[in-house]
């Protein structure tokens, strides 16, 4: 395939539009944020149902094509296309989540995380930066130059899932079996943030993640610990001591075989991390923890981008409502989840945890790891075209070039294009920031970034419709 | 006081009367069980004063005075008294509480907990034998005996409260309040249990009881575990380094200073506890636990009676539903309980706790202690009439002489009682059995054992209102 002139008029009337029409944008925005979309939880299945509903009639609206729901057994798959730009232009293929985070816990949250406020030039609710509104900047592009040239100036292709949050159970199926119809010569995603308001970038690499559930067990029942306390191990007690073994002082993972497969940093990779800025007293701010902590020899940003790690993410046993009650609980869990760097694998390292647990397990008391979903680290091939228009896209619209980052999420998606579809290129364009508060209350999207957004995917799409394809990484339809 | 010559034909008539109004007294049993009166649980506040109205009017129907709902701002206090005897005869204080532990975990129980089923010779709800089951007992020995005789051998004075399951938190006040007239010359309780249906016991000590509740704070709030994970001190990790420290691998409390007021067991009281029946491998199979595990250089009898523990009652923090969340948990939780032996306090030993958990977190990490309430342990004389009466009403009855126990649980009426209104002699006459399931799913209590537990209170009554009463054990009105 050889380079397309393009016959659009460039961006600038696509941004005018967009700059003409943002209220709106966000009055939109706003709409799907008022939907719990919340996969983790059964009883928002109608709701996630909702939101690709809406999602749907929103990019029918716009003049997409082929617009598709795609039944799974969970929250649908949402698909649609616009290849009018024919077989000799680029093909993108843009993917976003239109499901969100459980808001838990709820009495943190200064409004509604589902009646979402403006205060301060931030947009405050469940989603607004993961991932629904960063979704709607490519939405909100697509609409701005379909209005205004009537034509996209590449092939798009959208698809949108609504199980992100709890494991993208259906997704890698429905990839596989669409592979060919989902050919693409880049993929398009923007669900990360960048370093501050004025400095945009690219993901170099994501971390993978193996997310498990741990129960340790021991009596068969509740027992009453006037009775029994002193005589048999509690269950409560030995999960605790069984995490203590798990990280070093220092936060350095004890598990056994869990660095062999990981990839070290060498020095050249290293030097040019250090260039790219790094608010620690910004991020440490962010956290609300009192100090920064991590394994020994490494920098915060390295922690994040290029060590694995092992968290507890949620711990429970025996009586836990007001009040006393004196009980030696029969069973106590833990949710661990591991962020995987290359080239570490989901299932071999959860088997690792497994071991160890396993192994520290004092006699008489069980253990049992649920492996309850995972996904593969990535490397993104910098030096893809679709790389270098986004570079430049991000330049023109935030004035400085973007740094290229090793971000600490999983987005497994990334992976997914890589092994299935063979897109070598995705491009991870994130316009949150680092005080969007993913996952905890209060989270929001600086709408300064959401429109900004908009403008660079603008920029990308018609850049990247412009840009010289190499043969190598250009496989579309 | 000199002994009284009783005018009452002795306990053969109210024993016909009880045996022939067996199946009555437990279907009375039932309509008290039927009410789930939680005293831990506020929305259960109106289930608990139920409790105490239907105890009242029973109470009154079978002929006892004065009967009483003492306000408390939590569940009332129940008070009743027969004092028709005369100053010449001595006087039983009679406690009991009408409260019950939650049922939680719901779905383990067989039938519903509030719902009383008879299944092979056992009768099965939340409260069976702690302590319902137990206090009606009492309350059928006297309406046996008043239904026969038309009075009672002695005086009897009852407390009943609803606050034992939460700490009592109003007896103490009220018994101070009421000190005057609450005079007696011993204390009654059934709220333990036998070593067996053949081998009475009566206690000779109980563990006090310190009941915390923990806090680990670190961030703020909750943190994207993709974000922030490996940079930042986890809480629910730390949680669960801290309660490792309690305890060595034996099980012996490592916080400092634990044992410095632990009375030690000298020989002699070793020698007599070791001739105490304990079936450990029936108490193991009652646990459930696969091996019985505890301090080293003490027997699983001596661990239960003798010696004090820590344990975790409850642990929590971090996402615990459902499904994934990648969740760095802003604070973690736990309810940690310390039974104490003579001459441990529970200020003091809940002070050394906190002291242990501030000297062992780690830089940056808030631990808070909030004790949520506390009984003193103490010993019983076991040379007081009353003590001797018991002993040969339980012979009576169950053909054998009881034994003398040191229990696990705690009971911390009994300290009040000898520090409030100087009753040195608590008659402790357990009629439950050691697979009850106290405070667990599927509580019961034997029914031949409620029975015997009724004739033998009857046999108890008779036997100290003809004792020779000590001059410096008697202080009745």
């Amino acid at each position: 395939m050889s380079t397309t002139a393009t016959t659009s008029a460039g961006p600038d009337a696509a941004l005018r539009y967009a700059a003409e029409h943002a209220d709106r944008f966000v009055d939109e925005l706003c709409e799907l944020l008022r939907i719990p979309s919340i996969s983790t939880q059964d009883e928002h299945l109608d709701d996630c149902r909702a939101a690709a509903m809406r999602l749907a009639t929103e990019l029918e609206r716009i003049g997409l094509e082929r617009v598709e729901l795609h039944e799974t057994g969970g929250p649908p798959i949402l698909y649609a296309e616009w290849l009018g730009a024919g077989p000799g232009a680029p093909t993108v293929l843009l993917y976003g989540h239109y499901d969100v985070q459980p808001p838990d816990p709820l009495d943190e949250w200064l409004s509604d995380p589902f009646d979402p406020q403006e205060r301060e030039g931030n947009l405050y609710a469940r989603g607004a930066s993961d991932d629904k509104g960063q979704l709607y900047t490519h939405v909100k592009a697509l609409e701005s130059i379909l209005a205004t040239d009537g034509r996209l100036p590449l092939n798009v292709k959208l698809v949108i899932e609504g199980e992100e949050e709890s494991g993208s159970v259906h997704l890698d199926g429905f990839l596989e079996e669409h592979a060919a119809e989902l050919a693409a010569d880049c993929g398009l995603i923007s669900d990360t943030h960048m370093p501050g308001p004025d400095q945009p970038s690219l993901v170099a690499s994501l971390r993978g993640m193996a997310y498990c559930e741990v129960t340790v067990s021991g009596p068969t029942h509740d027992l009453h610990s006037g009775l029994y306390g002193g005589t048999v191990r509690n269950p409560a007690e030995e999960l605790g001591r069984l995490l203590a073994t798990l990280k070093d002082a220092d936060g350095r993972v004890l598990v056994e075989g869990f660095y062999d497969d990981v990839l070290e940093l060498d020095p050249a990779e290293r030097a040019r991390l250090a260039e790219v800025p790094f608010d620690e007293a910004g991020f440490l701010a962010s956290s609300g923890a009192k100090h920064l902590h991590g394994e020994a020899g490494y920098s915060t940003a390295e922690r994040i981008g290029t060590r694995p790690t092992v968290e507890v993410n949620g711990i429970w046993g025996g009586y836990i409502d007001p009040g006393a009650k004196t009980v030696l609980p029969a069973r106590a869990h833990a949710k661990v989840s591991m962020r995987l760097v290359p080239h570490q694998r989901p299932g071999s390292t959860a088997a690792l945890l497994r071991r160890h647990l396993e192994h520290h397990a004092p006699e008489g008391i069980g253990v049992e790891v649920r492996e309850l979903h995972g996904g593969h680290p990535c490397l993104v091939d910098v030096k893809h075209p679709a790389m270098q228009a986004a570079s430049a896209a991000l330049a023109a619209e935030f004035g400085r070039a973007p740094v290229f980052e090793r971000a600490g999420g999983s987005i497994p998606v990334v992976a997914s294009f890589a092994q299935v579809l063979g897109i070598a290129g995705t491009v991870l364009m994130g316009f949150g920031l680092p005080d969007d508060r993913l996952h905890s209350p209060n989270e929001k999207i600086t709408l300064a970034q959401f429109h900004r957004g908009i403008a660079a995917s603008i920029r990308f799409l018609h850049g990247y419709a412009a840009a010289p394809q190499s043969q190598e990484s250009s496989s579309a339809s």
